[in-house]
Parts: C-alpha cells; structure tokens; sequence
C-alpha cells in the first residue's frame, strides 16, 4: 500500500510502502475495501491529533471526538488519538480498551437542571476524592465571574474550570482566558488550571498556549480528512509493473539513522547507504505476517511510545509563516 | 437536538430543532453522545453527496467512500449517500440493506494482471450479459488511445470508458474528455459513456458536466465532515432555561407551503402565519416514538425520495459568484 | 475652497467649489487655516455620522464621540453628527447649543459600584418619570440572562436594554443580539427594545439591523478622518490661473432638478441646460456675505433637514458588492 | 484609565494603567468625558507623529496639521506633535506656547500672485537675513526645471526648494526627488536641501528617505484615530471589582531597568523581580495630585526628552515584513 | 494548423483549424517553423492591436510599435496591427506597404534642440498646411501650461497636443487630462484635441477616454506575445491520426450565420445544422492554393474590412467584472 | 540610449547609460528608430533566455523560440539567447552565423506519420553515430511506458527521450519525471536523460530541476517582451539638457571591481572611488566607433563569454520569497 501523495501531505512520504502484500492476488483482493478503510481513517484521525498534540506544546490534550463520529467507531477513533499522543479519551469504551481511565468533566445538562452551584457542590459531593474536580463555567455566567465563584465554593478542591464558550462569545477567547487567569491568581486561585474546549483545532490550540493548561478536542479530531492511501498491485510473478501514477516493483523502505533522511529504493538493490550523508541506513521495514504465522502486535503502550517518538523526529508541522 | 450553525452552514437551519426528546433526563442521558455520533457524521456524509448530486445536473453519481472509512460505518456511509440522492453505492453489504444491486468496474488490479486487452476481454466473457460493460482505460495507456482500443475491441457491448487518471496526468481534465469523446464519435462509437472518478468533488463535477456522463465519488463523500449537531437541555421542568448561546424553550419548526419559508417559534405559541407572505403555516415535527411505542419508519425508497425533494427545494448551493 | 478629492471621495464631489471668496487677498489670508480647519474636520465628522445614519435605515443613532475628542471641540463634533443626521447627543453643552435634550444611559461605573439590580432599580427611582428607562445590561453578566432580569425587574417601565458588550465577548455580535430578542419575546417582553453601543461603524451597523433597534457610535464619528479640502487661489485680478492639479477660473457649481446631474462651468458661461437630460440647471451656489453684510444664517433645524435631504438624494454609499 | 487594546495597539500595552485616580467617586465623575477626550485624542496624534519621526530616520519633520483639525485644538495637536518628536510646528500660537519659532514655507498663493521668480525674489528681500530660504517649487512648473531656476535665482543664499507635488503628478515621487537631486548636483547645487510635503505618512517618507531632507506632514497628523482609552472602576472600597472584559484591582506598572521588559501586578503584591530576567523592577507610576496638592508639571523640554526617549526604546513600528 | 488554446483564448477558438495543408508531408515539411514563425507573432500582435481599438471605443489608436522590434519585422507588425484595426502606422516603409500616410508628432529630440516655442513655430512653418498640426508639450513643462502655451502660440492652426507623460509624473493621468481640457476649454480652444502616448495598454486606455482623443500605442503591440498556434498532422493517408492533446482528423470550421455559434465536425460529415438553434451552417473555410494555384489574394483594405467586422462581433473582450 | 526603468528591472540598471551617440543631430537622428527596436528586442530575448539559464542550474538549455517568432529574425532571437547563456540553437541558419551545430529532435509528424517504434528505430538508422539519439516520447503513449519501450528498442544507443507532454497532460510533471526516472532505473537505463520542453519558462524549470537533464526553451524566450530602452538627448551644444524624467547631461558608468557596485556619474566628474567601499572604480563605457573608424567587433565566443560572466555576477534573479 503506498501513500498517494496529492493535497498538503500531512505526516506521510509520496510513493513510500506503508504496508507490502505479497502472494497470490485472489487471496487477499476481496479484503482491498477494507484494508484501505482501515487504514485511511485511523491514519487521519491519527494525524490530526499529533498535530493538536504538538500546537499544545506538553499540555494535555484530550480526545472529546465521540459525539462527532458513529458509535461503532469510537473506539477506532479514540485508539488512533490516543496511539498519536492523546492524553486521554472521554469513552468507557474506548477507555477500557487502550487501558486508561476515561476522561470528562460535568455536562452542560447537569448545570442548567442544578443550577451552577448546585452542580459545582453537588459533583464536589458525589465523586471519588482522587478524581480531579472540574467546574464547567460557560453555562449561565461570563467566565469572569463564574471562575472566581466557583473557586470560591469548592476551595482548594478545585483543581480546574472548564470554559467551553459558545463561539458567540468568542470575540477573543485568549482575552478571556488572560481575564480569568487574572481574577483567579488575584484571590489567591493559582493553582486552580483552565481547560478549554469547544471548537479547537491546531491553530486555535497555538493561540491559547499562552494561558491555558489543557484541550478537549472534538470534531477537528473526529472529522479529520481520511489520508488517501492506495493498494496498487505494482509487481506481478516477480516483474515490477504499475498503473500510471505509480512507481513499480517492490520497494524497501530506510531510514538513515544519523541524518535522518528517509527514501526508498527498488527491493533488489538494498541501498546500502545514504546518499545524504554516506552512513549506513537500515530498513524500516518488518516483517508481521510470513506463512500463516502472525508475529505478537506490539502493546498499546509500545506502539504509542514509537509514534510520539516519530512525530517529535518529523519535520515541524507549524512553520513560522503559516 | 439542535443545529448550532456556525462555520458555512451547509443545508440546515441554525437553532432549528431537528429531533426533540422529552422525558426523564436520565432516561436518555447516557445516550446523548451515541445519538450525536449517529446524526452528526451521517448528516455531514448526506450533505456532501447531496451537494455532489446537484453539481452532476442530473447525471448519475455512485458512492466510491468505502476504501475510505473504517468497514464498520461503510453501510451507515453508504445509506447516508444513497438517501441525499446517489445513484448506486459499492459494496455488496451496503447494497443489499438498501434493496440495490451494488455499483463497479473491473478495478485497475486486473488491468495489471492480465493487460489491458485481455482484462477488457475477460470483463465481457463473464459478466452477466444484462450487466453494462465498463472498460477501465486509464492504467497503462493515455486515455486518447485506449478509448478507441476498448471501444473496437467490445464493439457495441461497451457501454461506458471509465476514466480514473492519476492526479499527475490531470493537466485538464476537461480537455481529456472532449478529445475522448471526440476520437470516440469520430470513429462511430457515439452510444459509449464516459464514466470518471478518482478524487471528485463538486466543482469538480461542474467543470467536467460538459463531456462526462456519470461519476463515481470517494473521498469526498467518506471524509466529509461532520454536521455540528448539539443535544441542548433547552426546558426543565416546562421552564424554558438553555446555556448561552442556545435559544431556550421548545420549538416548532414550520414551513410556510406557499412561499417556501422556514423558520421556528416558541413551542406555546403554534405559528399560524407566514410572517413573509402571510399564509397558513404547517409543523415539519412529527412523533415518532410516544409512550414507548415507536412508529413504523418510512421505507429506503420513502426517505430518499423526500431527501431529494427537500434538496431540490434547498436554495442553490452554488451561487453564481462562487 | 475646493474638494481635491483623491482617496475615496466621502460624499464630495471633486474639483466642485464648497466657498467662494472673493476680495482682496490680505484680507482673508490670515484666516486660510483656519477655514480649513474648520470645515475639514466638521465635514469629515459630517460624512461619517451621514454614512451611519443611511446604514442604520433608519433606527435611531446617537452621537457618543465627546468621550474620544479634545473636550473644545466636543461642540462642534456633536453640531455636525447631528446636522449629518444623528437623533441626539450625548453632551449637555452640545444638547443645549442644538435646542436638544442631552441622550445616554446609566454608566458602568453605576452598576460596578451599586451592583446590577441596585444600580437598575435606582435608576428607574431617581429619573424622571418621562425618560425611558434603558438599562446597561453587559457590565457582570452574560446579556442573555441579564435582559431577562432587567425586565422582570422593571417589567412594563423597561424601554431598552443596552449592550456595550465588550470586544472579547464579540464572537458573534448579530447571534447575541438575536439570543437576547427570543429571551425577551418568549417571556413576553416584546416591547423592551435592544440599544447597541461599543466600537461600532458602518459595517457593524448594518449587521445589527435585523436585531437592533438603536445605535450609540463614538470613535467611528469623534476620529472620522478630515475631508481634505483646499483653499486654492484660482482667480487673480479677474484672470484665471491655478497651480498645477487644480482647475483655473471662478466655477459655477449646478444641480440638474430633473435628473440629479451636478456639476461645475466657468464662471462666465452660466451653464443653462444639463448635459445629461437637457433640462434647465439650477446654481447651487448662495451669497452669504457680501460687502460686509452677512445674511442671516439659517437655523439649525433648517440646516439638519437640508443635509438630511442631500444624503437621501446622493448615491447608495453602500453598493452591494462591497 | 486602562487602555483597552482592540485594533492594532500602536505604541501602548493593553490592559496597562497610564492614570489611577483613587477616592470618592464623585469627586471626578463629571469629568469623565473630558479626561478621556484630552487623552485619547492627544495620545493619538501623538502616536502618528511619533511613527512618522522614526520612519524619517532622523532627518527633520514638522507638522503641518493645523489646517485639517478646529482652530480650537490646534495648540494640542501641536502640542502632542511636538512632544513625540516632531521637529518643528507651523501655527504662531502653537510655537509661542512651546517655546518655539514656528515653521513655514512661502504659500502657493504668493506664486499665484506673483508668478514664480517674483516670489522666490521676494522672498528673499524681505526675510530676516538668519531665516533659510525654502523656495516653492511645484506651482506651476514642473519641479525639474523649477529647481534648477529657483537655485540660479537665490544662489547660495537658498537653503532648500519644497516640493508639494499634486498627487495627480506622483507618479513615482521617489524617481522625481532623484532627479532634481541630479539636476542641482549637476549645476553644483550640492547644498540645496530638498523639502517634501503633501499627503505623507509613515510609508511615503520611508520611500522618500534615500532622496529627502526634510518633511512636512499634516493630514496624517492631525487626523490621526484616537487612542481607545476608558475610564473604568477596577477597585470599589478597596475591593477589586471590574466590568467583563476589564481585569480588577488597582494594579502596579512596572519595567525591567535590565532587559526592558515591562508590565503589571497586583497593587498589593509588589512586583520586586522580572519574570523574564530577575532583574529588580522598578514602578513605573508617578503620583501626580496627592491630597489636594498639584506636583509641579515637568518642563516641556523634559517632556519631549521623556517621550522621545521611550520611543527609541520601543519596539520597532516598521518591521521587515509589513 | 491548430490554435492549441491553454491561457487566456484571446480571441482564437480552441482546437478549431486556422490552416489545412493537404498533400505529401515532405512538400511542406521544412516550411513548418516558418510558416508558424509568420502567423503566431504577427496573430499576436493582431490580437494585442485589436483589443486596444475595441477599448478606445471610436476613438483613433495608431501603432507606434517599430522602436520596440527589431526594424527587419516593422513592416510585419505595422501590418497586422493595421489589419486589426490601427488608424495608422509610424514607419515610412510599412504606411507605404499599406497604402497609407504615416502617422507621427514632432519628436522630443526637436524640443530638447530648439526649446518648446520654437519647435512649434518651425514645426507650424515647415510642415505642408494640409498636416494636421499636434504640438508635444511633456517635454520641458507640466501639460497644464505648456498646452495653453501651445494653443496660444499656434491658435487655430493647432489641432492637437501630444502628451507623452513619463512615467513618474502619472499621479492620475486622466485627472491631468481634465485639467488640460478645462484649461484649453476655458480658453476657448475648445477644438484643440487631446492626443495620448506612452506605455499605453487596454487598461489604460479604457481609463483615459472620457478625457483624450486619440492614442498611439507602442510596447503593447510590439511586444506582444505570440499566439500558441501548432502545426499537428491530424490525418495520414486519409485516417485520422492525433498526438495526444490533439483531435484528430481532418475538420470543417462552420460559422451559423444566425445566432453567429461556430464550431468544428469533422470533414466527412459537413455539420449542416446548428446544434444551438437549428439553422443552416455555413463553412468558413476556403482554399487558396490548389494543384499549385494560388488564388488571388485580398487586398489590404478587403482583409482589414474583414478583420475588423469580425472583431466587433467577437464577444466583448472587457467584460465588466475585469 | 538610457534604460527607463519602469516595471519589474530585469536585469537593467534604471537610468544608465547603454550607448552614447555624440555627434550632430542629423548624422543619426533617422536611425533612432531602428536602432531601439534593434537593441530593445534583442535585450527582451537575452534577458529572458539568461533567466532561464540561471533557473536551470547548470543543465543545458536550448532555444526552441524559432516557430514562434517570424523567420526574418530567428537569426537574431537566436543570438541573443545564445549570447545569454543558451547552450544552442534549433535553426540551421542561426547555428551557421553562430559557429554551432544546430540542435533538435525527431519531430511529432515523424512518430505519427510511423509509429514510434518505427520512428525510434528509423532515426537510429539514418543518423550519423555521432549525434546523440533522443527519442520523442510522448505522442501516443504515456511517458511511462514509452520510456522503457524506447530504451528497450535502443539499448546503450539511446542518450534522453523528450517529453513534450501536453498541457492537459500535466497535473504535475516533475512527479511524471520521477515516474519514468524510476522506471528507466529499475531497468537499468540509468544513463538514459531526461530532456524536457513544452511551455517551460523560468518557474517550470526551477520545478523540474531534481529530474531533468536538459531544456528547450520556445514561446518564453521567442516572445520576451522587449526592454523599454529610450533614445534621449541629454547634452546640446556641451550643455546638460533633458526632458523631464531623464537626468540630463553625459554619464560615466562606472563599476567597482572590488564590491560588484555600479553606478553613472556626470562625465566631467570622474568617478574616482566607490562610495560604498572607497576603491577606485573602473569605466563601463567603451568607445566603438571615433571619428568614423569602427572598432573591431568582439567575436561571438568573446561575447557570449562576457555576458554569462555578467550574468554569473549580477544579483540571483528569483530570490526566495519569489
């Protein structure tokens, strides 16, 4: 399967072999459809929640992409976020499976049935003493006031409000956030943190930095644009041949492990060094499945540690003139 | 549910509601997130296409989103294209649950096996003969040549060329067509379609009306984006109350039959008037589940044929100045 | 004097002649300056409050500039935003020089040092029984909640609710403003109006208009850019002579009464008929003093009413593409 | 007064202090407006005047404001003109009332009158030998020709020629000062300065600098936008209290002797260290009226030091990009 | 010889045939370059020559292209520009070509040599009384004097002045060209026309018109770029044969003399309809060399008469949102 | 003869001398015409050509310009290229007079008229086995597959194939390019260039650099627009004298060797030291004809040599913001 290219290549190399099948074609052809739906839309999702991850530069972020995408692939959704550096996801069931706690604050239905300080108290009471209490601000009140209200009301249980501030109100949300930060720190509230959500993708994220701590991040997860990979047949009986568009034959695929440079060559001609720097490179390639056999998929953990690693190596998405 | 607009708002009506649940918070709580996911995503998937439907001015287009989206939302994917107004879709799943026959052409894998001569060959000799024979043109060959190769190789059996061209062949697209078009009805062949895919979307479709005949959409469709669909508490307890930035209270949404407009007022107060030209007014809100009885659903065919009546009723999506 | 023109020309008509002296040199010299001053910065003024006014199609807008400009002009500011068409001002001394009651709501400072209601309640005890009462509503709290408990405050003796929301709560100024209306509506406060101050000009005003129903404007009229005007000698000893870019010769300034044509002709060669429809023109130009009798200058409800007029017969300064 | 920021901030911090005034509210309420007025539209002008000095890199600018603005606040436009850096003022009043001779060139008018040569004779015989001679040279005559024939009149007694170019005839105003720079040179006219007026701002003089001497600005000057400044409560009984969008509590203003960083804390919590630095900060807040008693108000000397000198500390105005 | 269309079609139809040579491939192979040498640049600078025609709206444009080519092709570009619809050419050698004067002003090498007031006396004294006198007045003076001093020196003998403005004294062309036209009108020198030169373009043109009388064109036509024609062979012994990007075989080029719809068939079936509104089509092919006959070819005014009618019913090359 | 200016500079210093003609008037005042469109022509043609052959970066470049422009002047739009820069000429004629080889491919009509494979082959044939084979490659098929067809049917004997792929063929022609790189290598066919043309002008070439080996050059270098060079008296009788917009009198040219600095200075005054680095400049002018004896011309080789130096030393023409 290569990477097409085409449109602002997001994270992924032109014409590089993400994944190589090799046998008999009816063998796997009726799995093609699925193979690639698999694969091009975690590989968005995926995308797009590093980026958010690296605009928050260490802050968390939060994957809150449920309510934006079909049920049945929540779990899809929130594993792609979570293995691209997402600091948590808002679904048991997709919590479960990545082994985390599911991460969320109050909703809005609970403040406009309790009233604020009902809901404030009323969570305060009812959740375990180890979960972090977050007060949902943007309900009835500007966040001016109610950030310092409930501050007030909970004390030192506070660990953060949470403004998700309808965009009517957003003239300029990081005003707003310098506000509350403000009136917060003036009474004494230093530790108390700001989370934002609310319509957040990179570039909103590089905006807020200055004051906010930590990112919910929904629909710009959730409705990521699929990366348009393809399962072109581009050997036949051992002879290279591919469809116009294509580079043919099998290809390997290597990384220069000391400058970095990355390129591919024909499967044949093992490229030996790299014709940046002259040092040795070695092939990104691994073997999963060889006949029959299926080689233990790596944990959870260990595939996200391998991807924030690979994004930290990439290239900066966010140069200073965008 | 209401749709909070925002952003180009793409066929549906700011703070109109779209379905409305009344009842017992908790009994509906912990399903808010699944009934957005559902509504948001096919919503966004139902808009494209539909949006793609009228770009092609009456030319059939089939949903090519499945190698785009995860397996498991392929038939909501599907269902969702087929109801705005797509012609086929193409997966047998998909297919049957709508009551169609599934949509496609020999793929470019074949082309590659077998060439292209005996890959069109083959096609004839074993499809049915009421299937329409489309001859893939675009693998090896300049699009110019194959056409007529295809075309006297299959004779009158050939009903369409599909043309795929890779991105990097698509100097103008337009002009390939016209001279297919031309080399094919020179040569007599003027009963032989021109079927393209491959990266389509709207003004794509528009440009290409002149010459092509029927398109086949993929990504387009499968990565739309999300309708920003909210669940808003907008009354409790028969008090209208709503967060900032929502309208509170319950509403009913009317539709003047006389001079086509739209619009909501508070729930108490049923909208006898036009406010625009003054005539009686009809409720677009139905009951479809009431004491826990649940209404028989309208049929596929019923839902698509009101969807489309709704979009040819919609203002034109595509302004003159666009 | 002459308009120069260049730039956009703000309701002037370029080259035209605004004033004609006529005498001995020295004995105006020394005032050239200031004549300009005068009528440059008073007719910039002028032309912006004129381009409010036609903007707000006709809902009341009230001159809140004193605040922006040196206190000795506050006057002048104020005389010609009203003689542009302005409803009212917000000075005592301008009021009174214009035969006019002084117009403007309770302050921030009222609310911030009194509270909301104190501040709303006191207001609606102190004040006159004739004046409306307009309550300043975006000082603590979100205007939503904020109207609707300014009218339950003062239920039938509530005119308006004014919002000068501040600039980083502006996200969506027109969605607020119709957030507010539905409140007041649904609860029955048809009759309480919404006043609108803060940064406003133009543009912002004719977005407001669906929701608005008066208008309070400070640096978009106090800062209004001068028009710049010329006092140029064209005329010496009876012979025309002009410096290089001006046009030589005492001119004729005509209005075509059939056809609105305007324009100027030599002095010498009354123009008789207009060249567009070739009706008799008519001079524009008035004798205001004359060996050193002055004519007695018309009032100031005069004046207001003819500048009324000749706004309403100049072209649309708001064409449609813009 | 808080400057509330909004727009381009030109030359001043958002949310800083330039004016506390502490005690009963009453006691300064009525002067609001006024204070306001004085300060923004002072600071305004102030501001262009200021930029325009930096991007004339030294060489000397004047303000020749007068004549756009009310008779009534030329002294203060001059004023703040002045003290921003402005080399010189052109009104008597102005120029009495800060210590200096005002500047002016001979009028068109006079060359009207006189014809050219008669003019620039003129000129010459009647000013005081210790006035420099500045020639007009843009009356009728291209400046070209008319350089060269005002500096054969005068000879050495003439200081520089002033070209006020018609906007009609800049085509390239840049190439026309480099070629009266040529002609004079060429004649050995190597000390004749070149003067420039007529519609400068900032850009035009930046483009001007490799062939000017000496500016005159006065539209850009003297309709110069007003700096939003706003009178707001931050503190009511010593409780810190403030409208949305302000931030409460009297605050301290301080800078960074080290590093130049500037900023502001609490009232009560002192700031003793740079954030950036460490460096101790010292307070940037004078007390000016304490107890009825008026210190003694700085020289207009000091004044203008003060200020020019904190514009050469600021930030660039005119960075690489715009 | 098909015009190959890509970038703007400036008044060429794409793919439609402009030359049909029939016969053995080596009887005209080695003319191919030279035949598209002959009719790309002179169809260039045909195009360029008609469109500054269309935009002078009746008023005279003449060719002053020879000092921008090279002197071996004048006769070539003066040639096309008049067929296009020119009023005149500058050379000797080309007018005479054409059976035309030609056309030209004093040069500014006479008033460099002579002074202004003596070019115009000897130019009025040497030339035949039958010339129409235009005396050049941008040389020494700015236009405004120098055309009063122009009319006055030659009265009525004077029929126009030329204004060759250079460059950086072009504020506002069309304002100077007013302020001439005043000026001489003021004078009563009301036939004295305005004649315009200098960097001329279609733009600049359109712009200029409701002030000057006559243009002389340069670079625009002498530089203009070719016209993308291709010489393809489309047909081999009788079968139609194309490159890619090409239509193959043979085409006839009809024109429906209704509603003026043109378009291409191929040459076997002669298109007897048009496919728009049903009339009768008429061919607008003719041969001009047969069995090594050539046909007499048209006269210069025959081809020009012709030329020009079918530019002005060619649609309208400016239309109104460029 | 001076340079104008005016419009983007390329190449040319504004206002420097080119020539200088001294003598009486009459003596050349009839070539003044001839001798710009000589220069002026010639100048656009090598300005653009030199463009292109900076873009290249090292590889060949060829002018292909002779079918766009007409035969009387190929000789002379083929030297101008050649002297700028161009590493040969199409034409036999032009090859002569400059002591080259022309240069050129087999034409389209060969390959339509036999095939290519008949082609390819029958070009082997009948060349001398000197001239390198280059096979055109892009008429019937797509690049990619006749690129290794044609080096499958040549072996070692083929050294490029050209692509003149047309305009609707070219979504993205440098990933075409790599396409039939990597095909050409994955066989073997390492040694087989690329050799690129069709509508290539400076910014295609900079795109097409990582795969193509060479260029040819047509429409981009036939129809350069000519530089706006002007014939102006500047000197009479000894004395300084121009129109306005020229600087008047004789001038030095004058380089730095020890900065790269130009500069013109008036002609009495020798230009002694650079006055941005204090070394004693050198004249630029030479003399070419004295007294009726003419220099001898410098050879074609001597010329070309001295231009590419020029071109070497002057600033990099597409900076990298451009």
């Amino acid at each position: 399967m290569n990477h097409g290219g085409g449109g602002p290549n997001r994270g992924f190399h032109t014409a590089s072999p993400e994944e190589i099948l090799a046998g008999p074609y009816l063998a796997f052809a009726s799995l093609e459809t699925a193979l690639l739906g698999v694969l091009c839309q975690a590989s968005g999702v995926a995308t797009r929640a590093a980026r958010c991850k690296v605009a928050a530069e260490g802050r968390p972020v939060y994957s809150f992409a449920a309510r934006r995408v079909h049920p049945a692939i929540v779990p899809m959704v929130e594993r792609a976020a979570y293995l691209a550096g997402c600091d948590g996801v808002s679904t048991v069931k997709a919590a479960e499976a990545l082994g985390l706690q599911p991460v969320g604050t109050m909703p809005h239905s609970l403040v406009l049935m309790l009233g604020e300080e009902r809901a404030w108290r009323g969570m305060d009471r009812v959740l375990d003493p180890k979960v972090p209490r977050v007060a949902l601000i943007d309900t009835f009140q500007d966040e001016k006031l109610a950030a310092v209200a409930a501050a007030r009301i909970l004390g030192d249980r506070l660990a953060a409000v949470r403004l998700d501030t309808p965009s009517s109100r957003r003239g300029d949300l990081p005003a707003i956030l310098r506000e509350v930060r403000w009136e917060l720190d003036l009474r004494g509230f230093v530790d108390v943190r700001l989370f934002v959500s609310g319509g957040l993708d990179e570039r909103a994220i590089q905006a807020l930095n200055p004051f906010a701590d930590a990112y919910g991040v929904g629909s710009a997860i959730g409705s990521a644009p699929a990366i348009d990979f393809a399962l072109d047949v581009v050997e036949v009986d051992g002879q290279p041949r591919a469809k116009r568009g294509k580079l043919s034959g099998r290809k390997l695929l290597w990384l220069c492990p000391e400058c970095g440079n990355r390129g591919i060559s024909p499967w044949g001609r093992r490229a030996a060094h790299c014709p940046r720097c002259g040092h040795r490179v070695r092939s990104l390639l691994e073997t999963w499945i060889s006949k029959g056999k299926v080689k233990a998929p790596p944990t959870i953990r260990g595939l996200r540690e391998r991807t924030v690693r690979q994004v930290q190596d990439a290239p900066d998405p966010f140069p200073k003139e965008t």
